[in-house]
C-alpha cells in the first residue's frame, strides 16, 4: 500500500510541477520544444536530485510512466493556455505550491524508507520540493521563488515538521501525508492571499543602502 | 566497433563544447582560469549528468582522455582567439550546434545500451545535448539558448526522432548517427541563417503586456 | 589519522561555506528559511557533487554531523549579524576564500583515495571548491565569483598544483594540506587587498564594443 500511495502521489506531484514549468515557460514566450524542456526539468529535477543523493535508480528511468505524466501534462497545459489570454501568475504559484507540498512529503518518505535519520529526511524533502522550481526559475531568469516569496521554504519546512511530528506520534501513515500537505498548501495560500510573512532571521537594525 | 565510434564521437563532442564555452567565457572577459572553468563545465556537464542519471561511471573519471581533450581544446581556442579581434557570436552558435548534435546521438546511444526504452533514450539525448550549454549560459548570465533560440531544443529533438526512426527501420548503425547529426545541424544552420522558427506551442491569442 | 584530518577539515570547510551563504542570503534580505536554503546549498553543494561524481555515498547523508555543522553555522551567523549594521561584502569573500581552499584540498584527497589520476583529482578539487559558491551566486543572482573575481579559480588551481607538487615530492601529508591552504588563501587575500590579477588567457588585441 505504501508503494501505491507513493507512486500515485509522485505522479500527481510530477504533473503539477510540469504544469508550473509550462506556465512559466509559455509566459516567457519560449518557442518550440523549449517549453517542454523547462516543463520537464521542473517536473523531474527535484526527484532526480533526491534519487541521485540517495543512490537510488532515478525514478523516471526506472518507471517511464513519470515521463508520460510529464509530457502529457505539458502538452495538455500548452494546448489549453495557448487559446486563452495571458494566464495570471497566480495559477503558476498555486500549482507550484501543491507540487512542492507533494514532493516534500514524497522526499521525506523516500529518505525514511532508505533508513536515514529524520534530520536528513527533512532536508531531502525540502530538496525534492524546492529544487525543481529553483531550476525552472534559474532557466527562465526569474528571481527564484525561494528568494522572492517570503513564505516559501518556510512553508515547505513547516509541512516537513508536521509530517515528522505526526510520524513520531504514531499517527497512521495516510494522515501524516494529509497533515503535511494541508499545512504547506495552507501556509502558501495564506502568503499568496493575505501576504503572510514569517519574521524569522531578519535584520534587527535598519538597513542603510546608498 | 560500437565502442570505438562512441568514444570518437564523444571526444569530438567534448572538444566542440569546450570551444563553445571558451568562446563565450572569453567574450565575457573572464580573467585567469575562469575561462577554463566555463569551458570544462560546458564540455563535461551534459555527459556527466547523463552518466549520473544512468548510474554509470562518469566518463571523464573513467577515461581521462576526455579531460585532456577538454583542456586541450580550451587552451588552443584561447591561444588562438586572444590574438584576433572580437570573434563573432556566430561561431559560438555554430560550434554549439555541432556539439549538441553529437551529444544528442551519444546520449541516446548510451541510454539504449543501458537498456532503456526509446522515450527515456530520447530524453537522455536531449539532456546530454542541452545541459552543458545551459550551464554555460547560466554561469555567464546569458539568456539560455534553450529560451532564446527558436529552433534549439526542437532541432535536438528532431535529430533524436531521426535516430529513432532510422533505428527502428533497422538502418545500419553508422547511418542512424549520420542522419541524426545532419538533421540537427541542418535545422540549427537554417535557424541561424534564415531565421527558421517552429510555430509550435505558441499563443494563438495576441499577448497584451502593460 | 587520514580519516580524522579529513573529517575535521571537511567540517570546517562546510561551516565556512555555510557562513558565506548565510551572509550573502541575509544581505539579499531573503525572508524566513530562504537563508537556510542558500546557506545549506552553498555548504553542501560542492562536496555533494564530488561524492556523486566519485560514486561515493553523499557525505552529509552518510554522516549527519555535516548537516548539524551546516545548520549550526547558519543559525549562529544569522543570529549574530541580524543585530549588526550591514556586514561588508569583504567578510563574505574572506570566508569564501577559506572555504574554497579547504574544499579544494578535501576534494583532491578524496579523489586520490578513490584511485584517480592527479589530473582528475585536481579537477575534482576545483569542482568541490568552486561549485558550492557558484550555486550560491546563481541562486542569489549575483555575477558568480568565478567570473567576477580575477584571481579566483586561478587561486584554487594554484592551491591544487601546490598540493600535487608537495605530494609528488613525498612531503608529509599534513604539510601538503597546509601548503595548499596557504597558497590559495594567500592569493585570494592578495587579490582582495591589492587587486592582484593574473594576466592569463586574455585578449592581446584591444576589444571594441559598440
Amino acid at each position: 500500500m505504501t508503494a501505491e500511495y507513493f507512486n500515485f502521489l509522485s505522479l500527481i506531484g510530477v504533473a503539477f510541477f510540469a504544469i508550473s514549468g509550462s506556465l512559466l515557460g509559455h509566459d516567457k514566450d519560449i518557442g518550440g520544444f523549449g517549453v517542454v524542456v523547462v516543463g520537464s526539468v521542473t517536473a523531474l529535477g527535484g526527484g532526480t536530485l533526491r534519487d541521485i543523493l540517495l543512490n537510488q535508480p532515478v525514478f523516471w528511468i526506472a518507471n517511464p510512466d513519470y515521463l508520460y505524466a510529464t509530457y502529457g501534462a505539458i502538452f495538455v497545459t500548452v494546448m489549453f493556455i495557448r487559446h486563452l489570454p495571458d494566464v495570471s501568475n497566480y495559477y503558476m504559484l498555486l500549482v507550484d505550491a501543491i507540487g512542492m507540498a507533494i514532493f516534500n512529503v514524497v522526499g521525506i518518505e523516500k529518505a525514511l524508507i532508505e533508513g536515514t535519520t529524520m534530520v536528513v529526511a527533512l532536508t531531502m524533502g525540502m530538496t525534492t520540493g524546492i529544487f525543481g522550481g529553483l531550476i525552472r526559475d534559474v532557466i527562465c531568469r526569474e528571481v527564484p521563488l525561494v528568494m522572492r516569496e517570503e513564505l516559501y521554504s518556510t512553508a515547505c519546512f513547516a509541512g516537513g515538521l508536521t509530517y515528522a511530528t505526526l510520524f513520531l506520534l504514531d499517527v497512521p501513515y495516510l494522515w501524516c501525508i494529509i497533515g503535511s500537505l494541508l499545512v504547506t498548501v495552507f501556509l502558501r495560500l495564506g502568503a499568496l492571499h493575505f501576504g503572510w510573512q514569517p519574521n524569522l532571521f531578519r535584520k534587527r537594525t535598519p538597513k542603510i543602502r546608498d
